[in-house]
Order: C-alpha cells, then structure tokens, then sequence
C-alpha cells in the first residue's frame, strides 16, 4: 500500500485527515508541483524544488522545511512506494483556520504527498496531438503555480468535449501557453515561445528544452506570437512534464506542417529523451 | 457540538472524510454561499440558494437535489445547531477523483455545510472603515462564486497589512468591486455601482440595496466608475452578507464625505435594518 507524505510524516491514506477548513479546500490557497520519475530517479528535482518554493513565496505561504530536507522527503517517497516509473504530486497549503479571507496567524502550513505510477506518452509522442483555440480568462498571475486552476480546467474540458488533447489558450490574439502545458511554433527553423511573464507558468520542461536547443544550436525566441501566426507555423508542439515534448499536427482541424510531426520537433524529442539517461545505471 | 452537513447527511466533524484528490483540495473546483441568520431566520435563502445552482451550472457541477430539498437541509442544519445569529457556509465541489485536469465521469460532487455564530458588526458601521485601491489581477469570471479565490485573499491581506479595512479593486482605472464585497459611491444624490457582468459578484445584500433604493427613490446607476471618480464622491460605501451596508469613510488616506458616514449611507443602513425585521416574531 502506498504511502502519503503528511507534512513530515509518511502516514497511510486511511490515516489522513483534511480539515473542511483547510484553506486549500475553501480558498484554493496553496501552491503545488508535480515531478517525474524515471527509472527510480526524480527528474529535474531541483527545479521542481526551487519553483515550489518560489510559488508559495509568491502567496507568502512559508515552507517549514530547507529545500535539503524537502528534497529528501521526495525522494523517500519514491523510494517507500517503489516507483520506478511515475510522479510525484506534492502540495502545500496555508492551512486550516476559522474561515476568513486574510491570512490566518500562527497557522502551519499543509503538505501532502503522493506518488503514481505513469509511463512515457510514447505512441501519443510519436502521432502526435490535435489542439483547438480557447481564450485564456485565467487571472494575472500564472506564473505562480497555484492551486486555483478553475481557468485551467474549464479550458481542458472544453477542449475534451470538442474532441482534441490540449486548449492552445489566447488573450486577444496573443497566444499564451496550453491550459497545462507550455506552447511552441517553428518557423522557418527558429522557435518561437510565450516569455516567462505573469501570464504564463515558467515551465520546467520549457526550461529543459531551451537548454537542449541552445546545445542543438536551434535558434529560440522567446517572443509571444499570433493565433493567426500559429497557424501559420511549419511546426508545432507543447510540453509539460508529463507530455514532454509533444507536436502538435493540427490546430481546429487547420493541418499544420503537412500534419505530421515535425523535424525540429522530432529533433528536440530525442535530445529530450536521451537527456533521461534511460538504461543507463545511475 | 455543532454537527456538519456532508452531502445529505449530519454528521460530527471527526466523523468528516475528505479526499486529499477531493478536486476542491487540488484544483479550487467548486462554488461556495455564505448565507446569514438573524434570531433564526435564514436571510435572502432563496436568493443565495439560486446563485448557488447558478454559480454550479456555470462550472458544469450538477447538484444532487432539488433546490426545495438543498432549501430543507439549510433549515435543518440551522436548526440542529441552534443558531439564533451566525451564518451558514456551503460549498460543494467536483467530487474525489484521479487527479487529472478535465472532468472525471461518474464522479458524485461532494457538499459541506457548517454554521457558527455572528454578530452584526454594529460599532463598524456607526464608525465607517478603511480602504484601499489595490489593482484587479482575478479571472474573468468573477461572477462565479467560486473556490478560486487567490486573487480575492491576496488583495485582502495586503488591504490588512497596509491597515486598511477592505481593498477597492481597479482594472487599470475602473473600479469593479471589493475583495469579499460590492462597492458603490454615491455623487448628487445618486448611487453608482459596477453593474452585474464578468467582473463582479452579483451580491445578495446589493440586490436588496438596489431594491430598498427603489422603495426609497434613491436614483441608482449601474455604471463603472474610475478610481478619480472615486476619490471624488460625496459619500462610499461597501456591502456583503456579512458587512452588510458598511460606510467607507477613507480611501488611501483621503477623507470621503468629510470622513463620517453619508446621509444616504445611514438611511440605506436604516432600511436595510428594518428589512429584516428583528424582534419581529416569524
């Protein structure tokens, strides 16, 4: 039976209380990150850790612990449920107080951890994903990796119900990122990327790829781009840390790139996965 | 000991079992009333009880009960718990499931409801109180009472740390409304308030005040207005359910209405009190 991690404590689900007035619950007040596993090992750890702990510094949620001891609390974690393949999820809340709209005092914050087991999206990776426009209404403050994901969710499952993977989320005409992924357009052999402002989650995978493309000598702009521009794109993809890095073959039913996976997509994927270092023993 | 409503039932609180993938814990997916009793009765239920189905149409959350039953368990739980003054707080979210971002099939919707005990808040709106302009970064669809309410607490903390009452929010110069309530100024004897679209609340306590005003023939204008025009009025106020009609006497340091609660504020107070008829045997 898997473990949870409460606050410090791994404790079985059955043993987990959560409080009706956990600010989590009543407010969405918290922040969380979801972190890879490969073959036993956290993928870009460290990168989950610090973005974590810049989300609740941005709500002025204190985490308890240094980022040495939250480190090691994730990877116990892995190691008590024998992942080998999956993730982890782990959040953290303001706590649980009298209800009331401003901060509570003398309030410890919740954390809660837990692991899945996920296998790589390799067939979707390889045919690729359709998206559809959907206008982004979330607030102003993406960049903080918050628990209020209304926005996010109303957008996937209004692209669920249209029948494509992932909402390509715009402001006005601006493209913006995916309603849980970051979006890219190729054309004519440079990548064109939405800035890390408030207005989109500074994706670590996002962070990944640009490395990867500085190293593959992949030209890389992070200048926001059109609906009308992405359309026009030779290609397309998204990532996140679950879909990795996943093209795009059509957009509202408008093929783009001849409606396959692109080069320079397909390019990027295998630096991605050969950057896993899977197989090899660490 | 006051017993909780959870779902159809009453039950004591370490009685209470709430998932940690609850999607109201990992995403804010729900919709939320605050409802108020005064010597036992609860106020406007009808009212509340709508937006509460609205605002759960809105999200697509489909509540298990007729409104007349939801109407029923409201009165009973005010009744079990013996509340003369205090207030009802109901949330119902999308229910436990997998976490993943769209919508889970078959997956009933969690409901939580508790009272506890309130008193009018008086002395404050003899005095007035405090605000300050703080800028609007929330969603789009601030007519939706829903969970996602980072936005709304960042704004009302900061309005507390700065010493103040209640934050006027502002997108760019237009005044939409409070942290936690709806915002009117009042200029040559006409009252001004955001009116009812994307961008606010439509508040209870303003719907009786603009119906009380009718009674009165206060003129009212469903018109925005700037933070200047603001600055500029004769007498402000603020309203919610719980504050119900609570004079602003101050903005950002600056006198309004020679820092004393308006004539045309006291005399919606005074009609807004006899509406609800206190010491008046139901």
């Amino acid at each position: 039976m898997d473990l949870i991690l409460h606050n410090d404590k791994f404790i079985r689900e059955e043993e987990l209380v959560i409080s009706k007035e956990d600010r989590g619950y009543q407010f969405g007040d918290g922040i969380y990150e979801v972190i890879r596993v490969y073959e036993g090992n956290l993928f870009t750890a460290k990168e989950h850790i610090d973005r974590f702990y810049d989300s609740a510094e941005k709500i002025k949620i204190v985490i308890p612990y240094t980022k040495d001891v939250f480190h090691k609390m994730m990877y116990d974690l892995v190691e008590q449920n024998e992942i080998n393949n999956g993730q982890v999820y782990v959040q953290v809340t303001r706590g649980a107080s009298i209800r009331q709209h401003h901060f509570p005092a003398d309030t410890p914050p919740v954390l809660i951890g837990y692991t899945k087991t996920v296998e790589r999206p390799v067939e979707l990776m390889e045919a690729g994903v359709r998206a559809t426009f959907i206008e982004d209404i979330r607030w102003l403050r993406c960049d903080i990796k918050s628990l209020n994901l209304l926005g996010n969710i109303l957008a996937k499952q209004e692209a669920h119900d249209k029948g494509f993977y992932e909402a390509i989320l715009h402001r006005g005409e601006v493209v913006t990122e995916g309603s849980s992924t970051n979006m890219y357009g190729v054309k004519d052999g440079v990548i064109y990327t939405h800035p890390t402002d408030n207005l989109i989650l500074p994706g670590i995978t996002r962070s990944v790829i640009l490395t990867l493309c500085e190293k593959l000598e992949i030209p890389v702009q992070e200048t926001a781009f059109t609906k009308t521009q992405a359309l026009e794109m030779d290609e397309f993809f998204l990532s996140s840390t679950t879909a990795e890095v996943m093209p795009i073959i059509e957009i509202d039913g408008q093929a783009i790139g001849g409606g396959t996976p692109g080069p320079l997509t397909k390019k990027i994927q295998e630096a991605f996965k050969a950057n896993l270092n899977l197989g090899v023993k660490a």
